[in-house]
């Protein structure tokens, strides 16, 4: 039997599957949790199906080695490519992004039409069209890589007018062609365009006459959520009744631990104590 | 005594590192070489040196056991962090690309203004500077980080307006602040951008009255002549006197070959028929 006290292991190709910590922190305050960044192989995105799962798996048994009780893969391109693999190995729960944002996408939209942007291995992998058609056979599905998207959020140009450029020519067409209703931001990246998305999206519905207003699906939040319920479920979570503070949680990574320390701090507003480097080979 | 009918290595964090081959194969045609890009890690630009190092001793290990006569760092990260760790390790002689691009700035500009542009690592490393004030010391080095042109290139991005918007953000202030008249294009991606930032910068500098001309140095093609003195001083250049043919040479990548085979024809007209992945780890 599991011990429930025990942290749960998240892991991404970097710093972006913080922003799923960071929704598992704030769903989930009484567990603790163990995060590896592989931060020395960074980035997924346009590497092949059989290097990610090589390097998810390695990740997974580091993780398992610091007995955490179960394990969310916080990259959406290592979910895509890599989740059944990691399950093979391990007998503890593992949750990925990519499931529990098909499943809020399928709840949000009205017209059945629902747009995934990610990187390429994400979208290449056809997996968010899968689940989304077997959560609802009547759903198309229209999706589309932006592969700038993660260097223009890594250089800080979140609201910028380069980054305002490249969001309308990845998306005007794609949305209006399918009339898209409900976007999924299938790269944890993403979520930090949210705010500049849902602008620039809207006002360029609303500008050329098409119905208004477009859903934008966060995975990270619905993981939280997805995550709760499997622990649940599995009967492993925590007892603790305060919250953990921030020493308490661990973070690993493969390179430099202080870039890593100040995107947390400065982006995300994640207070990153326990940083220490971690190699795998 | 070495053979001098043995290859030469070359490495690379990735493709870029083709465009040193490229010069390589043109100017010494009677030369064979063995390729290794290390895709399945790349990019190197934002990584620390601890890592670049560990990655580049990995990958020269490799390239010996593969009886290599001498080895070209084609990367300009790996060249600026790990030249002399690669150098400490073997008994057969290594250039990087750092120093033929320093030297042949000396020798190109007029007014002592050098610029030199890279990634975050070869900018941070601050090698360029030292060896141009070395060679020179009465010049001035202005050194910036470009880290989206390597994105830009990947995404097949080279004469689109996002570039040239991120030429002018980048390099229009450096340039006319510091009357720069020699530009090192310090990063194996850059010559791919070497017309666009021509027509681009001299556009700028004209417009603005400034004077106009500015020399564009690239390392790839003064590395392939520093290899071929390098070669001739160590005994070591090959003797035969036909051109070796593009089956002969090998290319090695840690993921996906066919993505490298692509890049290496489409962009830039190498006939890569040997591409074999090889793990390193």
């Amino acid at each position: 039997m599991t011990d429930n006290s025990l942290p749960i292991g998240v892991f991404d190709s970097g710093v972006g599957g913080l922003t799923v910590a960071r929704e598992i922190l704030r769903n989930l305050p009484n567990e603790k949790i163990i995060y590896f960044g592989d931060t020395a192989r960074v980035p997924y995105g346009n590497k092949s199906a059989d290097t990610i799962i090589r390097y998810s798996k390695q990740i997974a048994r580091f993780l398992l080695s610091k007995e955490v009780k179960a394990i969310t893969i916080a990259c959406n391109t290592a979910s895509a490519l890599a989740l059944s693999a990691v399950r093979e190995e391990l007998d503890i729960p593992v949750i990925g992004v990519v499931k529990p944002g098909a499943t809020a996408a399928t709840r949000e939209t009205r017209n059945n039409h629902i747009g995934v942007i990610g990187t390429k291995g994400t979208v290449n992998s056809g997996l968010y069209e899968k689940l989304i058609c077997d959560l609802n056979p009547g759903a198309e599905v229209f999706s589309t890589a932006c592969p700038l998207f993660v260097n223009l959020v890594e250089e800080g140009m979140i609201d910028d007018p380069i980054t305002v450029q490249m969001i309308h020519r990845y998306l005007d067409d794609m949305i209006d062609k399918n009339d898209i209703d409900t976007l999924i931001l299938g790269c944890t990246h993403y979520p930090l365009l949210l705010s500049v998305l849902a602008r620039e999206l809207g006002a360029h519905r609303a500008g050329d006459g098409s119905a208004s207003g477009i859903s934008l699906v966060n995975p990270a939040y619905e993981t939280a959520i997805a995550l709760k319920d499997m622990l649940k479920a599995n009967d492993l979570l925590s007892d603790r009744t305060e919250p953990v503070a921030p020493e308490e949680h661990s973070y690993y990574v493969s390179d430099d631990a202080a870039t890593f320390r100040r995107f947390a701090e400065d982006v995300l507003g994640i207070r990153a104590d326990n940083v220490e480097l971690k190699v795998l080979e």
